[in-house]
């Protein structure tokens, strides 16, 4: 009954195409951290309402913009000027079906505060940031579709599976910069890695902001930034099998001393003094920037989990290409991708489409049915992917 | 010298592929409003660096965010109960070189009012918004870069051409609708055109805003409704030269008859109650949100069009692209990607991709070459994009 | 029935003591402007209320901040940096007994602005004025009060009459650079009286900003400030009756050129750069700051007119002082003073007081008499002083 | 060389006078926390100053606004829907001679944390508060002037001394509200005393807020506030020598049981929920508020203490009519007022007037010339005052 489409194609293999671009911003750039900020905001405010209702409310906080502050760095130190404005826009529900007031804008400050803590080591939400909440009601017309699960967005979602090598390995590189090597360097964590694949030959890119407050002058800067090159070498080394360009923070000026001519942080984010942050500007839900691969625009973080088809079709579409590509074992990859159209019930997409990769030259027509059938039966139960997002099983930037 | 690589690609032309999903934020969408609003304020922020000091300073105000009003719609009118918020982020120089301040915030928000103004026939910025700048100083270190022309970012850029029928058709019925249609009907700016093509059919589901004050009651509503349908109808067959299903206003309740059960406004946006909106969150540099395209991430619009590669390189992708299918009779379509390094010139960037479609199996060398050239062309003057940009020749969302 | 006292006094007539200071903000001072802005606000709010629900409901906009701009003073000239921020706090009812919303937020921000068109005639609150409304609800324990015609608060009101020969020229001497001297002279609104009598020798020190648009270089200015100096002394002189010495911009650096040494505006008002604002901070319901008389620290502006008690019995206080010297030849001055109790109707003030000044000696018991009959026949209908607020038929900062 | 005045007046004595009002907000009241906040600011910054530069730079942190939050207030507890927005303008100079930026808006945002905390007991500027720094730079004309001690503006201080038995009354019961009753019961620091006698009789006007947290029922809030009129009446009794009249919060409605109805408060203040503040709408310098007493309206708290006369004089008044009356045991009240004139140096004011009464008809010339003597020593050196209130030696509200 769904409007399943399974195809299948013979274009080149990811692994094997000439050029290949993958980025991540890692955990404390300003982006990641809007995006942590927004989707926190849609749990607990969730969260709330489930306790105090024993239902999601409609809401949408996927709009949430990062002012940079200013500093002053110094060699061992320096001041924040001015402190960070988070400002959270978004709509939700302000009273309950009962009618009792819902604490939107306090729900929605704390969880900022709580998403930065879990996140940043050196970045006091009440000691750094100014957060504001500017968050009001929905329009009326959209306000009710969340009870019934029909689409709240003409929207599509789409994902891949699996990660190429290059995709992998600036997952990985990105993940033990913040969750490794900050606990061995004095690094902050707002890190971006940029992969590049000029045929065999692998480039990163990274920029990795040192902690002003340990780095006493720009020989000791050298040295840290000389170290966490080779470590990021000798990682990506390993995970790739083969030999890898690695660069780190080539914006700083050789032919100057100055604590502004490197990349030196007091809060280990940029966004204390110079970089703006905003949801939905940085990684997609696989976690990753591909430019080569198909994507949508949608940001997922924020919205709510019910009947956001921007969130649920783009976590549905890589949970259904990650199950058929374990379950058949002759599919190579899987492109999944699914579009819905407002005032349609979530599980009956306008098109919803799979587009395998064979191991081989033809796919086997029993494999394609059996792809249809996974990509139908998580169709079938849009719960499960509500359910993975609020227990946060799944990430989606 | 440059690194540039020209490829070929069999994989099935775009026309000829069973599905493709196509969208379109129209002019008055709350997203398309920040990127216009965003650039605008680069636009004004570099003339007046021009005129007063001969060269554009460094700037980047990509991060905007409009947080909607709250607004009572009622069949004949209306009352607007708080005022869209436009808050301005971004980084830009505030004294010249000669130590003179820039009038920077008056910029920003004058700019943000021009924009509005332009683009809105029944949205007054004095009357119905509150805009605030926030914007600031960048960080020393990126501050220098501007003159030096070296990028700014690791970042990259890419675009195609020819659009697809299905682009071009959307492309068109969105500017349709904010350019014609507006004048025969009761409508506003806030139009969203999403088309998906499954095999040979074609799909557009549009949300067009009418306007309250002229919508007496939900008969003459649908009566409207009807015509914008037959109307868009009519023009995208004439586009496609085949039959087209067309939807509008998808979220109406067709049970209810309160104005609340369908799209009005007093504005013409959904942002002056329940939809918030921020930069490089909707169309790309081609205009449109491709999911099945190589595209960027990153937002054009607001970027100082000097050095910041995340604008230029996708502006020069798509001329370069354009320049190539239009040089080359045997090459039915180019997709362009280029690849930065911070801190590295702006006419060298890491890579420089040209893959063709060529017509027939293969392309000539001579083709090849000849494409390859044109790209080392449009890389060796940066300059070109820059006064493109700053001409407002190009469009950027 | 009322608690109304009325007691003699044979102090020194103010005329005849040795020293009495006297100040008046203009209506540019950006505490004027706050006032202004907060009266407005009640007004327009208090007009809304009449005309859709045929009544006032609770409010008290009281609290309304100016931060100043930052601006670039040029002799000929200038540019503002920042806009002049304007903070409406406040409470309001949101929503009408029958359940109607109230553009709280579009009413207080419409009034702001049309208080400063009206004001100023070189300020324009679209192009200089970044003017946000923080209103909310009150608290319910209040919200009912307003109904109830009882005091909202335990407060008082004093006020006495006639004014004394300095009071009488200070205010007259703002008005005439107000009204006269800013259609003869390059001035703004934000001038500033202070009037200091030490025996017989008056001594008037007067701030007059001068727009810079208008005043070509240092030598100009001088001729200007002399023009205005020496105007202000024939005024004064001839309201006096004796000879005055009159100071203007005493800031002024006399060895210096620079625009910064001198007392220049783009807009009329100090609030552009520098000079913040509140209500509540300048004149009384008398229009004049005088430490040697009685005086409420109640800001007037912007209360509610119906229960306000702060409001209510400064202004009643006013008009009984004045219907007392008005009636009663033997009486040379009134000082009427209400003290209210939260709770209890407002024409039973906890008491009421006049200390009456005799011509002569003593006063008639029949004096005595006729004066609390007086004061008796205002404070039994408080209505009459609710609708000279209303219909603006007193002034009140 | 001074122009000292010193007069004599045979006015009756205040605590013979017929009728007196005098009131007190304590210290959580919102007029009362802006004050503080500002006070703090400014003595924080001038900390800062003199530990980096050696000297205080300029500054005038007396704006700063109290936006009410929103609370939905239960018996047993409630929840907070709105943070307190505190809303700090002000100049100050934001860069030190020798060109060091100065974290402005750090220290004013640290600061009003601080005293929020020291002050009140159940409010955490934290979790509670939003704090903005709208503060800015000065007018170029006025910054200059805090190094020469000249005065910067025409402004006038006025004090007298001692107290009247209502004046300490007041003073002292709120004084036992907020410090000593707050331990024995459950109630917050938002309280406010109005004191009225008329001729022997005095009545005592309290609200005093109860903590929500900790009162359970109506029953038990009536319980807590006859504990809380008790006690008032003991204290005030004893300290008046006579029967005193006290109310405690008399807005509440006896006819209702609902939390609305009474005077609870989750953080101790009714800025959490529908009262707005601003500095210099509270106390005095004397810490009281006394319209039958000379006062200047001039907000101290927050203004610099080295060249603002609004501060310094009024301060340096209430010292030297101390040191009068403590020198001179037949003066039995001192008035002292200082005018100043902007751009005079600070130790030559306009006019220095002393008003004596006299115990007995008349002063002997002895007891003059020793209070002018005295008034003369203290404006000789201004240092003494600004020492005593950079060392909060004084209170100044």
């Amino acid at each position: 009954m769904r409007n399943i489409r399974v195809l299948t194609t013979n274009e080149p293999w990811i692994n094997d195409r000439p050029v290949e671009i993958v980025e991540r911003k890692g955990t404390g750039h300003p982006d990641s951290l809007c995006d942590g900020i927004a989707e926190r905001i849609s749990l607990d405010y969730s969260h709330w309402c489930q306790r105090h209702t024993g239902q999601i409310l409609h809401h949408n906080f996927d709009k949430v913009q990062l002012v940079a502050g200013a500093a002053h760095i110094t060699y061992g130190g320096g001041t924040l000027l001015q402190p960070i404005r988070i400002q959270i826009a978004g709509r939700g529900t302000a009273t309950t079906p009962s009618g009792q007031p819902i604490p939107l804008a306090m729900i929605a400050i704390g969880a900022a505060k709580a998403h930065l803590r879990r996140t940043m080591r050196h970045l006091d939400p009440d000691q750094h940031c100014l957060i504001d909440c500017f968050a009001g009601q929905g329009a009326a017309q959209l306000v009710q579709t969340v009870t019934e699960v029909t689409a709240n967005d003409t929207s599509y979602g789409t994902a891949h599976w699996p990660l190429s090598r290059l995709e992998n390995s600036v997952l990985e590189v990105t993940r033990f910069l913040n969750e490794d090597l900050r606990d061995q360097c004095p690094i902050g964590e707002d890190v971006k890695v940029m992969g590049a694949r000029v045929d065999g030959e692998v480039t990163l890119t990274c920029a990795v902001p040192l902690l002003a407050s340990l780095i006493r002058n720009r020989a000791q800067y050298e040295e840290h930034r000389l170290a966490i090159q080779q470590a990021i070498q000798a990682h990506a080394a390993a995970l790739l099998t083969r030999p890898v360009h690695v660069f780190v923070n080539m914006a700083d000026d050789e032919n100057q001393d100055s604590p502004d001519s490197v990349y030196l942080t007091l809060t280990g984010t940029s966004g204390e003094c110079g970089d703006d942050g905003a949801v939905g500007r940085g990684n997609r839900v696989s976690g990753l920037i591909t430019p080569f691969r198909p994507v949508s625009l949608e940001a997922a973080a924020g919205k709510n989990p019910v009947s956001h088809v921007g969130k649920l079709y783009n976590v549905l579409a890589l949970q259904a290409a990650k199950a058929i590509v374990e379950a058949l074992p002759r599919v190579r990859q899987a492109q999944v991708t699914l579009l819905s159209q407002i005032g349609r019930p979530l599980d009956q997409p306008q098109v919803a489409l799979a587009v395998l990769h064979p191991i081989g030259a033809t796919l086997a027509t029993a494999d394609s049915s059996a792809a249809a059938a996974i990509l139908n039966d998580w169709l079938a139960d849009p719960g499960r992917v509500q359910t993975l997002i609020i227990n946060q099983a799944v990430t989606l930037f």
